[in-house]
Formats: C-alpha cells, sequence, structure tokens
C-alpha cells in the first residue's frame, strides 16, 4: 500500500495512519485494533446508527442555541447528522458490538464520523479537526456516559414500529386461519391426551389471542421503558461542567429529531447506570418467544405425520426434505422459529448477567446489552414475518381426518357424561380401549341415547362451549 | 403399626391404607408415592393453600346457587375452606411442588382434605365420601385445568402485598441514608476508575429511585396479569359440561372471597394453557434481582477494606468474621442478597422452559411454574428485609475518608477544568499521577487560581450539579 | 418460656440466649437471625452433614499426631465426629443453605456442635467451652476458606455412589425393554415426519446407550474432579499460620476417614477461590437432564392418544387422570421428569453465576454452589428411580398398532426405492398421500415387485441395517 | 438486471432463476428465501466449510472404492473438495446459520457448490447435473442425518488446535507475570475485606493454573467427544440402503482426510440425534468463560483507581478514556472479556435448550446447537488472544503501594498472631482500626516483639507459607 493512501491522525497515545478515505478516525481505528471479537459491527443495525446520528443532531442544536457552537460548525454537524439519518454513510459504523470501555469506541465512531463529513461539508480535509473537532465540537456537552445510553433507547424506539407490525400482521394471519377453520371439529389434547371436542378454529384463534397479548402489552411497554433518556448528566449524571440550560434544550430537541416523546429521566445518577428497562423488555420479548416456541411446537404436532402422526393440518412445502426419502417434507419453518426463540432466551440471558454486571456510576457492559436488544428484536421480527408468509398463511386442514379421529377417540364419551351417567360412560370408555371399537358405535349398539339426542349433542356447537344439561339427581 | 390406625380408601387403580387421622385422602397418598423429588410440600407456600380454599370455596358458592349442590354440603364445605383460609390444616398439604399431571395431585390433594374436614363437620368419618365427595362435591364442575391455574393466581396476588411492603420499607431505608449522607462528598467512579465528585446521598437516593421504579411497576404488573382467570373453562377452556351461567357466578364469588378484582379472561382455550403471565412476572421479579445484586455488590466495594479497599461506608457487623484473622468482619448481608439474585434468575429459567414446553391445550409443567414462582417472590421478599435491617438501616460514613480521597483524586481536575482550561488540566493531571502529589496542591502551588475561586468551586453543591460557567472564547 | 430453658453464649458481638438443650451455639443463632432465606437447612443434605464431621476429625486426627490437640480432647472430639458421620444429630445443623460469609455459618455450626457433642462425652456441660472450644479446638488449624471447600468436595464424593447406581439401574431398564421389544418393528420418525422403519428395541436400546455414556463420564468425573482439596491452605491458600507438617496429615487421614482418594490440591491459592469443578460438574448434571427431558418427551409422543395420538406405547398408569375425562390416564412420571431436568438447568444456572461472582482470594458465593450441586444430584438421583420404578419398567407396546403404521407410511417406500427405483417411488408415494391408499397396496396392484421378493424385503431384520443391494447401472 | 445472467433450475417444488456464476443451486437459494434470520452466513465459520467438503470427500472415496461412483466423477469431486479445503470458495456457502430441517440446507449447499465445481472440472456448465449431481453423486449414501452431525465433529476439531493454543499462550502469559511480581508482597483480601499477605506473584501464579487445569482438560475432552460419528447411519442410524461396507470405508477415509483419529459411533441410532458432546463440551466452554470474566473482574478491581481504588496494578493504555475526564485511562480489554464471558454463557443456555428439544430420531435443534458451538470457541479464541496481547503481557506492578497497603492493614496482626498471642492480636486491631494508625506502629510501641523478631516475621517467604512456630502451651 502506497503512503498516500493514508492521512496520520493523534490522539493521547501517539499517532497512526488512518485510510485516507475513511470518514472514521484514529479512536475508531484503536477499537478495531482491540476488539475483534463477535464480527458483527455496528453498521448491523441501522437504527442504532441512525439514533448516534440524531443525538449528536440534539446536543448540536442545544449547544448552538446556548452560544458554545458557531452557525458554520452547526451547519456542518446538521448536514452531516442528515446524512446518516438518511441512511447514508453507515458503512463507516465500523467497531464491533462488543467492546470495553462502556460505548466509548461507539462514541467516538460516532464523533469522527460526523466530524470529518462536517469537514467535507465546510471545504476542508478529513482529519483537520482544528476546524471541527470529533470531541470538541461533535461531543461537545456529552459523556460516552450520557450519549450512548441515550441512543440506545432513541434506536429502540425507531425499530419499536417494524416489530409491533411484524407482530399485527402475524396476530391477523392466525386470526383469518381461525375463521376459515371455525368449522373444522377435532379432539383437543391435554398432556398429549385425547381431551374433549374443539374447533381447529378455536385453537387458532387461541394463538391469535395469545399474540395479541403482547402487541398490546408492547405498544405501552417500550414507550415507557425507553423514552426517559440521561442526556444532560455528562460523566456520572451530576452534568458536572454542563450548563444548567442544556439538559432541557437538547433532550426537547431529541423529541423532536426522533419522533419520539422522548423525556428527560428524574434520576440522573440513577439513569447513567441502570439497566432496568433492558432487562425488562428483554424479558417481554422472551416472553413473546416463549409463546411463539410454543405456538411452533403445536404446528409441528400437528401437522405430524402424514401417516404416522397427528397429519390434523398441512404445512405450506419449501423445500425438499429428504433426499434419501422420497415425498418427505418438512416443518422447517416453525423449526426455524424455535431456534430463533432458544437463541432470544439466550440473549436474554447474556443481558441479564451484563446488567447485574453494573459497579458503581456506570454499568461498562452496555454494550453487550444493546447488542442483545437489538438483535433479538431484528431476529423476532424476522421470524414472525418469515412464519406468516411461508408457513401460516399457506396452512390447510385435513377437516375429514380431524372429525374421524374425533368420533373414534374415547375423548367423546366426555360429551355424553352428562347424558348416560358416569358409571355408563366409564364403561363405555373402558370397553372402547379393550375392543379397538368407537364410543359412538357402543352407545348406539346399546341404545343408550336415542339417535336424534346423539346427533344433537354431538352437534359441532354443542360441544364446544358450555350447555345447560338436566340437573342430576 | 396397628391395622386400626389406617382408614382403607379405594380409587380407580386399587385401594391403598390411608393413615386413620389424615385429612388427605388415597389420590394425595399417590402422588406422595409417585413424587419424592423436591422435598417441598405444598405447604411451604401458605398463600397458595389458602387460595386453593378459596376456588373451592367459589365454587361451591356457585354450584350451590345454580342448585347443584345442597344446603348441607355447601355449608360443610364454607366450614372446611373458612379453616383452611384462617391457616388451619396447612400440615395436609403435603404433595410435593414438582409433580406431574398439571397440578391434578395439588387439586386432589385440596379436595382431600376439604372433603374430609367437610364430613367431619356433618358428623361423619373421613372417608365416608358417599355423604360428601372430593370429586363429584368438592370439585363439582372444575377441572384441575381451570382450578389449578386459578388458584395460582389468585394465590400470587395474596402475597402480593407484602412484596409491596417490603420493597416499599427498603427503599425508604435508602432514601433515609440518601438524607443521612446527603453532605458527604465523594469521588464518583466509573468503571472502576476515579470520575467526578458527588455525594454519599445523591448515591444511596439513587439506589433508592432504582428500586421505586420496580414499585410502581409491581403495583400495576400483579393486578393486569394475575386477576384474569380461566374458572369456568373446565378441561380446554371450551366450558364443556358446565352450566353457562357458572363461570360469572364463579368468578364473582372469587373476587369478593380473595378480595382481588379477579375477572374471567377473555379467551378461556388461551388462557387455559397460557404461562405468558408467569414469564413477564418472573422477568420482572429478575429486574429486581439484578437491581438488588447490583446495589449488594456495590455496598461490599464501598465497604471493602478497612485499610487495602475503599473504605467509603461501614456495615453493621452481624456475626464474626474470620477465626484465624482476628477483627475481621465482613459484608455477610448483601453477599447473601447476591446469592438470592442468583437463585432468582435461576428461577427464572426454569420457569421459562417449562413456559415453553406447554403443548396444545395444557401446560403441564405449570407445577414447576407455580413453585418458581412462590419461591422467587419469598425469597426476593425475605432478602430485602434482611438487607434492610440487618444492613442498610446500620450504615455509617466515614466522611472524612471520603473527603479526602476525593480531594487526593485526580478526577478532582475535572471540576476544575472549565476555570483553568484542558491544557492545565492535562498537565496537572500527569504531574499529579507522576509525583504522587494532589491536584489541589498542584494548582495551588502553580497559582492558577485564586485561593477563594478555588473554594468555591469545590464546594460541594457546586461540584454535584450543572453549574453555568463563563463561555469559551 | 422459662429462663431456665436457656444457656448464654457470647462472642465478639456480645451474648445471646441459646436453647438449653441445642448442641448448636451462639454462631448458629446469629445465622439463623441473619439468614432466613430459602427455609431449606443444612440437615437437608445428610451427606454434606458427614462430611463436614470427616473434615473436623481429619484435622483433629493431624492436630493430635502433631502435639497441638490433647488426647482427651482428641478422644472427644472423635466420639463426636463418629455420631454425626453415623447419621445422629443432623437435626442440630440449621442454618440456611443461603448464607453470607461464604460458608462460615455452616463451618461454625458444625463447630459448634461436635464441641458441645464432645463436651458431652467428657462430662461437661453444653457451652463450657473453657474445656473444649468450638474455634480453638475444634476449628484449630483451618479456617472456614479451607474446611468448607473440602468438605463440599467430600460431601459430593459420598453421595456419588448412589447416582451412579440410580442411573445404572435406569440404564438396565431400558436395555430390558429393548430386549423385549427387539420384534417391534415400527416407523421411525425425522421432524416428527414419517421416516424409515426400526424397532422398538433399537429405539430402547438407544435410550439406554444415550445414558450409559454419562454413566462412564461420572465415573471418572466426579473423582477427577472432587478429590483434590484445599485443606490445610488456611485464610488464602498461603498455609499462613499453619504447621508445614499439617496439609499431608491431614489430607491423609480425610483420605482413610471418607473412603476416598482424596490429595491435595497442586496450587493452594487457586483451589482456595476456584468453582471450576463445580461448574463442570454441574454442566455435566445438565446434560443428563437434558437427556431424560428428551427421552422423556419421547415417551410422552409414543404414548400419546390413545385415539388421537401415535400410541405406540402404553406407560403405567400410576393415579387416576381427569375427573371431568373418564378413563383419562396421562403421562405423570415422565412430565415429572422433564420439570426436574428444567430445575437442574436453573439450578447450573444459579451456580454459573455464583462462580462467576468470586473475587479475589475467595469465591464468596460458594454455599450457593454448594445448595446447587447437592439439590441437582438428588433431584437427577430421585427423577431416575421415580422414572425407572414407576414408569419404564412397565411400558408394554401396542405391537400390532407399530406395525400397522408402519405398513400404512409412506415411509416404506424408502426401503422399496433400491428396486423400484426412484421414478417409481416418488410416483407410488405421490398416489399413496392423494387417495390414502397404502404404498404396499399399490405396490401389489401395479405388480412392481414379486410378493415372494417384498416380503423379503419387508422382513424386518432386513429394514433395519444395512444391507447390500444389486448396483445401480 | 438482464435475464441472461441467471440459469434455471428446478427441483420437486419447482423452477428458479439461480445467478449464473454461482456455484450454489437452487435448493440454496430457497434457504436463502426461507431463512433470512441471523445473518450470519456458513462461511462465517471456515472450519465447519472444510469439514462439510472432508465429509463429501471421504463418502465419494468409499463410493467410487465401491464401485458406485465413476473414476471420472470421483477425480471431479475430489478436485472440488479439495479446492473448498483449501479455503476457496467459501464465499458460496451463503445459507444462514439458523435454519429449519435439521441442517438440510447446510448439506445442500454443500453438495451444489461441490457439484457444480466439479462440472467445471469437467468442462461442463453449472447446473448440467445430468453429468454429476448434487444429491445422487455428491450426497451419495449419506443423509443430511448423517453427514451434517459428521462435518459438525470434524470442523470442531480442525479449529480446536488454536483454541488450545491461544489458551496455551495466555497461561504463560500470566506465568511470566507470576515470576516478574513474585518479589512484590501484598496483602491478600476474602469478601473484599483484607485477610493476609501474598506476594502478586502468587496471585498471577493462580491465574495460570486456574486456567492451565482447563487446558488439560480440554485437551482430552475434544477427541474424547467429537471424534465418534453417525457417518453411514443414513437416515435414522439403521443405515438403511446403505451398503453394508460403506460405514467402515468412509469413516477410515474422513479420519485420513481430517487428520483426526474418526471412528465410528457405537450406537448410530443414539449417535444420529445425541447433543450430549455438545452440552458437554459447551459446559466446559462456560468453565472457561466463567475463570476469565473472575479474572477479568479481578484485574479491574486490582488497577481501580488510581487514587480512589485499590490502584496494586497498571493495565497498559490501550485507547483514550472520557473526553470529560483529563487523563482517565479504563480497563477496556477485560471489559470486553466480561462480555465475552457472558455471551458464551448465553449461547450455552440456547444450545442446551436445542439439545433438549430434539425428538424421536432426530434433533432438528441442530444448526442452532453448531451454531453456538463454533461461535462460543471463536469468541473464547478471540477474547483470550486480546487480553494476553493487549492487557496481560504489558502488566505492572505497583510494588511500593502494595507493600505500604500491606503495612497499614490490620491484617497483618495475622502474622503477628502465633507470637504475641490472640489476646494481643484483637486488641493491637481494635486500637489500629480506632486510631487509624498502623499495626506494626502499635507493636513496637508497645515493644511486644523485638525489632528482629518482627522484621524476621515479615519477611515476605515467611508470611507467605506454611512455617512451623513455637507449639502454644
Amino acid at each position: 500500500m502506497s503512503t498516500t493512501s493514508f492521512r496520520s491522525e493523534h490522539d493521547l497515545l501517539g499517532s497512526l495512519p488512518v485510510p485516507k478515505d475513511a470518514y472514521y478516525g484514529i479512536q475508531t481505528l484503536r477499537a478495531m485494533h482491540n476488539f475483534n471479537l463477535s464480527g458483527v459491527p455496528l453498521s448491523h443495525y441501522p437504527d442504532f446508527v441512525s439514533a448516534l446520528a440524531m443525538v449528536k443532531q440534539a446536543a448540536a442544536d442545544a449547544n448552538h442555541q446556548l452560544g458554545y457552537l458557531s452557525e458554520e460548525k452547526h451547519a456542518a454537524i446538521t448536514d452531516a447528522c442528515h446524512k446518516i439519518i438518511q441512511g447514508h454513510h453507515h458503512d463507516q459504523f465500523i467497531v464491533d458490538m462488543i467492546q470495553g470501555g462502556a460505548g466509548t469506541s461507539t462514541n467516538m465512531n460516532a464523533n469522527e464520523v460526523i466530524a470529518n463529513l462536517a469537514l467535507e461539508h465546510m471545504g476542508k480535509e478529513k482529519g483537520e479537526y482544528e476546524f471541527l473537532h470529533p470531541n470538541n465540537d461533535v461531543n461537545m456537552a456529552q459523556s460516552t456516559n450520557d450519549a450512548y445510553p441515550t441512543a440506545i433507547r432513541v434506536g429502540l424506539m425507531l425499530g419499536h414500529h417494524e416489530l409491533l407490525l411484524s407482530l399485527d400482521r402475524l396476530i391477523k394471519a392466525f386470526e383469518q386461519k381461525g375463521d376459515e377453520f371455525s368449522g373444522v371439529l377435532k379432539m383437543g389434547r391435554t398432556q398429549l391426551q385425547d381431551a374433549v371436542p374443539m374447533t381447529l378454529g378455536q385453537e387458532f384463534k387461541a394463538f391469535a389471542h395469545n399474540l395479541s397479548e403482547d402487541l398490546g402489552r408492547f405498544r405501552t411497554l417500550a414507550q415507557d421503558l425507553f423514552c426517559l433518556v440521561n442526556l444532560g448528566g455528562t460523566a456520572i449524571g451530576t452534568g458536572i461542567n454542563a450548563d444548567p440550560r442544556y439538559q432541557g434544550l437538547a433532550v426537547e430537541r431529541l423529541a423532536v429529531i426522533s419522533g419520539h416523546p422522548i423525556k428527560p429521566a428524574p434520576n440522573l445518577i440513577e439513569a447513567t447506570y441502570d439497566m432496568g428497562a433492558f432487562v425488562l423488555f428483554s424479558g417481554m420479548l422472551k416472553r413473546t418467544a416463549t409463546k411463539l416456541s410454543k405456538i411452533c411446537n403445536d404446528l409441528r404436532l400437528l401437522s405430524s405425520g402424514p401417516r404416522t402422526g397427528i397429519n390434523e393440518i398441512n404445512l405450506p412445502a419449501r423445500q425438499p426434505g429428504s433426499s434419501i426419502m422420497p415425498g418427505k417434507v418438512n416443518p422447517v419453518i416453525p423449526e426455524a422459529v424455535n431456534m430463533v426463540a432458544f437463541d432470544v432466551i439466550g440473549n436474554d440471558l447474556a443481558l441479564t448477567m451484563a446488567a447485574e454486571a453494573g459497579q458503581l456510576q456506570l454499568n461498562v457492559m452496555e454494550p453487550l446489552v444493546a447488542w442483545k436488544m437489538f438483535d433479538s428484536i431484528r431476529l423476532l421480527r424476522r421470524a414472525m414475518d418469515m412464519l406468516r408468509e411461508h408457513c401460516i398463511e399457506g396452512i390447510t386442514a385435513n377437516e375429514q381426518h380431524c372429525r374421524e379421529l374425533m368420533e373414534r377417540s374415547i375423548g367423546l364419551v366426555t360429551a355424553l357424561n352428562p347424558y348416560i351417567g358416569y358409571e355408563n360412560s366409564s364403561r363405555i370408555a373402558k370397553q372402547a380401549l379393550a375392543t379397538g371399537r368407537s364410543v359412538l358405535e357402543l352407545v348406539r349398539e346399546e341404545c343408550l341415547l336415542e339417535e336424534e339426542m346423539l346427533l344433537d349433542i354431538l352437534k359441532p356447537e354443542h360441544m364446544i362451549a358450555p350447555r345447560l344439561v338436566p340437573l342430576k339427581g
């Protein structure tokens, strides 16, 4: 490599050659040298990158308004932040999601990229920090300890809408199938044993309801948890060296820029180190993950077979199954959702340990917390889209088979119980099990109920809801 | 043992001798034979036992009102439930908290104890079920699948008040110490490195605030999550074989009996199997656990020493330390809180796996979920009481040492930064580190600030909050 | 209570009344006051209590031999330790398994009980420590920091034999069923979809093999991990204030007393704080837990039905199922094993967090580590006994149903593939699925294979192992 | 894009356009459409990609030798596999690490890339599968269910050497520091409280020993666990449709090709589904993670300050600390190791849940297991290299400060205990604490020991090991 393709930058520890066309600078480079760990860079999470630019913009606005940042610098920083928020130059956000220093490297990556973009806007060369400085100007009145936690929260709010959208669409897909299958009578199962009749529609409606509870909760939770920020607290939340008017102005600007109702946290000392918002939100993501996993386990059970399993429903074929076994089609989509759920639960644990490891006025493990939050949210969103598009929407029911299984089931006797009595029921159940014959057959054979009565009891609408039966003497 | 000390009971699987004075019956005994696992019986959690009796009472009230349960039986069951709710006969609830059967053994333990107490009230012998039957009468119109999940929720509501009380008292103890230490100036630390000044009062107030967020959240969360019950759903939530009027009456009665705003769940199929309420509440308990653990880690750090650690505060001595090391006193109370926190986090995992393992119309792992919920709540409550009583209330500050550490700290230069400039600050910092001298000493030696100005800057109230400083040119 | 029922004891913090007939003393009492947490006392784990006495005995032997402990005191301590090792007086070990102080309370509970038993042996009153002292004599040359971790390891070795025994018996039960079911031909399933034929015997033999790998590993692992102890390291492993000959003697005696090949750890500083042995062993227990859980999931699947599930095997009925659903029998035993597995995995997490939380020369979280180790081992042992006795030994096969499912399965075509070609196979598979007819029927109808050939291919011994088929052109 | 840049491929589900220059084919493309989840492709783990090629090569060798694969095809496949093993064309392995189908997509990605490379070698166009087919030829005699688990094991063996190398180097770095600091006397700390003297060298040697136990264990564990493979078991381990000679030949070839002592698993049914090897190895990685985390916590504690912490050692400065706090240098490297440890523990949980979720003859969650294994190993290796290079090797000791802390410590009295007696010791300790004076000062003032004696006791070599002291009367 020729020397002309580098510029030299220096900091407290000395100087390093930085690629000439890089918008990032020496401190980003140091972080690259220090932290080659996960292989996952900041740019993997565009919302986070945008949020960093929003925080820098808000700070610059406040500093400008208070007279600390010149008109020219403010314009240049504004231009730079705007570009990043628009999705440009994200490839310059290269530091690893796992990093020591409580987010300093992430903050400096943002400061340096914005500074060099701003310099370019001012007609200067990259690295001419005497005209506009990553620390003195872009990071003015901020500490990593307030700018970074604030950016994480804002970043999570930015992507929140899409999470809700994916969840909402999935719920609707389940509801639609619930309607479609409302006439499909089948056996319910408890403990994997035949229980009592229900409809396949009820089963799918319950999936929808199960997830709709989460949708409702997410709607309020994210705003509750992420809209209180510690911007303005500087190093440890005391706001040392900050202009007393700064916090109010900066947070107000951030609300406008982000479009979310961002507000100052009531106790900045606590807000500087507390990870509670993330722990609870991740706990909520974990709940959604367990629900999705349970639902997918059910889908795999219900579609098991086709001949030696339950085979009540068919999942759409997404790819050839085994080359060795002709005609095999596997439930690959629900399986992948199960794995995503396990990964989200693993993420929750890593995040929890990071949250617990905070010490005194800071939690230095926050970069791991941030990574796991962004990762779990994206995984769940993608998994829900995949599940809906590639699986739920294409599910069909084997209506005839569902009904046959029900009619052959011993559990049917439960529905007859109030009419033929417990003693008869037990005897019929035992006899059916021993002979392999059906309950209906035996009831008919013994003439325990008139045919009309029997047909009335077995009407779907009568078996799947409470019904007034004659009082037992 | 003589034969006269047993009575014989029988069920579908045969007959067994039951201790003559036992209120429980054969099905409880079978569960005892089957499940000798954790060694922790139902009676370990009195709220759960009481809640079971409340559910049985509510069902009996509804059945009586609908004409299915005679006046005499209702009176006898009422008497039995009342005794249990009052705390009597809890030693008869002997089945292991870990049990197969999705809670059937727990439900039957309750049914049998109540039946035999009721029989006693009626002047009958224990086991004379022809007069009042555990299944037919006490369990009338119920399935384990609706009675058991309902009892868990009610049980959690019963103990909730005490959890809040313990948390509230702990918060107040931190607040009081925050007031007491509001004049104690000290260094804040980030990444375990000297940062900038704060007061010990601010530190303790932040602990209080940290926990008060959880208090607020618990207040609404428990009610949101646990007051919707599936009583009346019978086997799988379809309400099969139930009188259509039963659900409304039973739930209404349960609200009255428990004193909590219990309501019917909107989708009973889903409510029969869903564990989401527990997953989220446990996630919240986990959050409180991580906060308590972080706080206790801080207390152990701040009291470390006395000579080779930080030694800013003194924890009350609770027991002699080492026999081999004279005079050693250890932070045993915070240590125990850390362990409780880890246990609660482990409980959350076990519960999460149990929640994920639900299948089709039921989650058979619910007994583990119930156990872990009751256990975590009690552990946290006891740990918070212990922490407050045996530690927080007795903490004293080493005010002089706090101030000395601050005055000797390099970090003090941050407070001087706006007045002496970054260049001077850096030079002074470097010199102080190299020579071992204090920042103040060097600033005074170089006459960088007039003494009056210096004293003004270093006034506690000036260092621990934002302050308007002259604009830098 | 009258004052005469107490004796007064005092320590560095003052004096307390101790119940007159208690063998424990004031420090145990302080621990009781401090730590009311899990409600699980030391006595819950008899091996641990015995191990504590063994360590005290070994130390006393060494001290006696070196001339530090008089003949009389040695005899008295020996008598006391002997009684405890024999299982007496375990009810005196009352401190909570969760305790601060890195095990000091456990160690002192042992010291005090042994001292008072020894005093009794010497004809003295309890509490007359001037004749024989819990610290000076029973704890002589020890620190909690070496005696306690040593006792945990010894305690785990004591119970290890039973764990292996339970595992071995369970393996044999699976093997026996494997033999019994060796002629039962059935379909294998991958991804819950019909795959290719196998025997039920192969399935149960695989369960046996799966667990036998763990048996082999446990056999060497426990000894590797737990037989190196830090006894003699005193406070931090430097052996300060210890006689240089003491360590060798004490460890040698401990090996003799315990009957296990106990040896000194090579680095006592490290051995004082390291929890690695427990983390790995718990990881191994977790592995066994996941295997047992998988096996039990399989048992529940294979026994699902009886009519609307797989129904290949029958689990023995252990207790009546639902009162509302006549004839229902549930797989309660495997379900309970699943829950135990989840609990063990939760324990592993709590233990891991405790292990990670060690600081500098000690891990104060060791009491939690100890608890979780003893608990997981006992849970697994009990679960394996339960599974074998109450489930595996009574399993029967539905041989006819197994064969019918196989013969109706599309997957059978895989076995015919090498003979009728992939094209024919695929066509037959598709046709079978569409018409609901069986593969065999269609093959026969199309005369694709001679009946003799067909019967030969479908012989069990030909379908369940590799077989030389004619080379494809 | 013009239509000429695509070729058309088809499978059972229809046809799709595949980029013309792609070596992968339609089934890989289907996986890409189905699974857009983690964003981490197969190519992220080169060892895994190479191992897939090794398995394919071994199978081709066996098939060729048995006469099923022609000379020409064998040569072409050999050329293709060789290129991949050499590290070429890894960018063609594009499927997501999270995928349904139990690894089918990964297996097909390998089959297709190898087939097209082989076709190129044969002078054919990509996609001309009539000349050499991904399934019929490359996948001949294999099922995903045996090829995929085998490739994972081989891949883990390939990277194992580097893990050991990184660990070994880190141990040596600690040992070297142990030697360097062998003369630095300091206070040991238990429960963060002053305990008794030791050397900094002992502390670092203990770190080395702590990790060397893991090195020893890894050396045998990987081979034990990963060298038994199920290649040849085909679909479910029965070896259906396989030539009876195939397994032996293929596994033998795989041993030669991989350079590792690969052998057939003793029970192929079990080996097809069992995840036990991964669970245990991950448990071992978790153990190493907890050790590294504990060590890094210690390094952060020991380097805390510089003025308000312990400050016994200095970590090398790796990047500027705070912009707001001049002169601040943070322990960024150990912090990053802590986060890696938490991530590895989270991975272990996800993997454990995946292992538990196996059903019947297969564990469909194996892709997640594979991902977490490869990920944890790489994270730990990189973290250990980082820790050694960027931290351990540059650590320096503040020898003077270490000694001063020790001399001022109350704990010193423990060393004097055997000489001045417990009573004097306790009094001196109390007095020192009350007055702030040093133990030595007080002992000298009271002339409790002659100066010569005192100096002798306080010699480093006398305080840091057992020493024969006069018997107490």
